[in-house]
């Protein structure tokens, strides 16, 4: 069948072998397949700036059965499989590639050979234990879809994004968000997944059990994976108790060294940080502008803390102790009834900064630093966006050390997005410095590659073993994470 | 050099060809080889009833660089390479295999190929950073040896087993223990490692931040790899800021069921338990007998709290109110200066339990499943225990669902044994039916092979790939966690 494809790897539209493989999926995903590249390119690339072109087919399945037939289905034909959730990635791990793509005008210039496998119809709650304070979902179930059903339990899922991705997504991203200071990633959220593998066999990992010690544990290596080494299709997950109480403060301070510095001391001092986010001036002034809210215009800390009611007004003292230690320039107790509103603000972020600039586009990334060194990481990386005249608001999730940076960038300013390139490669390069990582929670994807090798040199060799172990053949989503091509 | 060893791969004293790797030994690690059977014999098992012969050497590594040019010299003469810390183990994960020994005497019978890499001495611990809550040590460390230090900056190191295990040890076993409950497993607490391949290449895995979704998590693949997959030799550790306060108090139930679902209630209603175990009337009475304690005997929990005064009173408060709707037969507080003597009694549990029967040998295992069948899972052991007529009793970490149950045999009753085996068997399958685990913390190591492919029967194909990638001539101390031999 390869003779359908140019030497570029791509298809035109669906005819010869292409037909052969659509008729092929058909047959194991009745109704369920699209070919035309009107309908697959709304599937075929995420929230990223990373380049795509429109997928062969995309199979809507409804069943691990369902993928894994079509998975074989895709072997058969030596046609790559790439699975996705609700495409809201930044780091183009979802994309349909090889392929070129304009990203100021998004037009794709040809078609990737690969097939889309669509998990968002594997919507359902399989199972919740509230004695176990677990619950086992399909990969397609949105944190949206689930939190209300756990409500009723008094429980909820905690690890994820302020977008509402797929549970499968998330884990397939190793994605945290802003709960993570207290709860964890989806590393440490996940206890058991059910994962279809490069040949189509069907795989248990982990269980329900709270902890184990036998064998190697599979569950985190497919957590993180980003498709590449198999397609996670359900989940079991670890629930936490719904908190009595909530607070929010927002905080400002003269300086992120500040800001950055009350984390530290609280997580020092044994203060349960529920969330501890902070946002720059840049970011601020942009929420203000989009969210219309009237936030001092300062490094600024939003500060969750949750539990019990005797518990929590210890902690809000210590909290505000350390914050006037640091010189707090106005303290905000958001009224409860006002929190979730906030949080929204805080999670809209990025279309905030995006808005700063009429026809742009973002460019957002993260890293990650061992939090002594985070405020010197984001000061500097201020100074450095400012010298590049750059727009790059920061928001980050403090008390793990993470940070965002979202460049907003004209459509169609070359020169201007080399800037921005030169400045990633300086940020990455002094998070690596400081012990950190080139990303905390948004994955290598299409995107950082060279970033990984650079972090890994002695890990990626031992990551490609791995990769040529458990998909010999290279067919889930290749061209991301590891490259194995010129092996 | 295959012809020195005979059919069994067993070697007898130090002549020809061992001769030789000894020699290529002593040149990378001067000094600190050890040969004879008698000084090799202390090195080549764990606590477990599992079978053991004397190792060929032992190299006492210092250096990260050692282990990889002792691993060098063993691939080169095609021998077996088996890590050790303290070898508290429970599994024989670090027994020196091919070779039998009969457990009511000890004596071994032959010897086994393999070198052992004893990394006690590589017991530095490296760099402690109080500002990120994070260091990094050598894999030989003590938890005794670290705690008084990182005491000094207000941090502790939570995860870890009754004994004082090396730290290195516990990330191989994925060992938790009491802590676990409220601080994780040591998964949760390693962020990083330094690792000897098989072919000796130093790998270095994860980093110092907090979170990161660089690429495949290959610090929790390596962590419960029991070194099958390779050595770990340096650990970048998570530390935990050292509470405020802590309450101990002791409860006695009516039932198992009722202190069972005393912590099932309290980790529904977010009461932060630091610790919960569990000790069943016979094991109550073991402990009186040989701790000098007078516990009243009957299903008992020991629960410590922990953190900041008003947080403690209020979960106190809590705690006494969920104890008292099951039925509480009494309630003991432990005076603050005698809670670590009290904690002393339960790590006492084993020898407690040993010592209950002169010339008696122990057999202890562990199962983990969730909490909400854990009662169930032990109420049905114990009239197994008591049907089979065998002396076993039982002590959990209730809080994950994990429960030990430590077999009391005569050494030389083969009958007694096997009765225990079978017990084991119906155990194991009664913890897997409830969707547990066949073990939370001891990991498998010799004795839960086949354990392990009941629990994950599509799992195994994929560890044993793995297995083959990172260590495709099996050196890395064969015969334990999968069993590549055959394929």
């Amino acid at each position: 069948m390869e003779a359908m494809w140019d030497a570029q790897g791509s298809a035109g539209n669906a005819d010869g072998g292409a037909q052969e493989l659509i008729d092929a999926l058909e047959r194991v995903v009745p109704g369920r397949v699209l070919w035309h590249a009107a309908d697959t390119s709304e599937y075929s690339h995420d929230r990223s700036h990373h380049g795509w072109a429109p997928a062969t087919a995309v199979v809507r399945a409804t069943s691990t059965e369902e993928v894994a037939a079509a998975v074989q289905v895709c072997r058969a034909a030596r046609v790559p499989v790439i699975a996705r959730g609700t495409g809201t990635g930044l780091e183009g791990g979802a994309n349909a590639v090889p392929g070129a793509v304009e990203p100021a005008t998004g037009i794709a210039a040809q078609r990737s050979r690969a097939v889309i496998i669509d998990l968002r119809g594997m919507n359902r709650i399989l199972r919740i234990d509230p004695d176990s304070a677990d619950a086992t979902v399909e990969a397609g179930v949105l944190r949206s879809e689930l939190n209300p059903v756990l409500a009723v339990h008094g429980l909820q899922f905690v690890a994820g994004p302020g977008v509402d991705a797929s549970i499968g997504g998330m884990a397939a991203t190793r994605a945290s968000g802003t709960n993570a200071v207290k709860y964890g990633t989806m590393a440490e959220n996940v206890r058991g997944l059910t994962v279809v593998m490069a040949d189509g066999a069907v795989v248990k990992t982990g269980g329900r059990a709270r902890k184990s010690s036998a064998g190697y544990d599979l569950t985190h290596l497919f957590i993180g994976s980003e498709g590449t080494l198999g397609i996670i299709t359900e989940l079991t997950l670890k629930l936490a108790p719904t908190p009595e109480g909530r607070t929010l403060t927002v905080l400002s301070f003269p300086s992120v060294d500040a800001a950055a510095r009350v984390v530290q001391r609280c997580l020092q001092a044994g203060v349960d940080l529920a969330r501890a986010e902070l946002l720059d001036t840049a970011q601020i002034a942009a929420i203000n502008a989009y969210s219309h809210t009237d936030f001092r215009e300062a490094s600024t800390l939003f500060v969750e803390l949750s539990g019990e009611a005797r518990s929590l007004e210890g902690q809000a003292a210590r909290l505000d102790a350390i914050a006037d230690a640091q010189g707090l320039l106005e303290r905000r107790r958001i009224d409860p009834a006002d929190q979730e509103r906030v949080w929204q603000v805080r999670h809209d972020a990025l279309p905030a900064a995006q808005a700063l600039r009429p026809d742009s586009y973002t460019w957002s990334t993260d890293v990650c630093v061992p939090i002594a060194h985070l405020a010197q990481c984001i000061t500097e990386t201020q100074a450095d966006i400012e010298s590049s005249g750059l727009l790059a608001p920061i928001a980050g999730h403090v008390g793990d050390g993470n940070f965002h940076l979202a460049f907003v960038l004209a459509n169609g300013d070359d020169a201007e997005r080399q800037r921005a390139a030169a400045l990633y490669r300086r940020m990455i390069r002094r998070a690596l410095s400081f012990g950190g990582t080139c990303t905390g929670e948004h994955g290598i994807g299409e995107g950082k590659m060279s970033d990984l090798i650079d972090e890994h040199p002695t890990g990626v060799p031992v990551m490609r073993a791995i990769k040529r172990a458990l998909d010999p053949e290279g067919l889930l989503n290749p061209g991301k994470m590891v490259d194995l091509r010129g092996d």
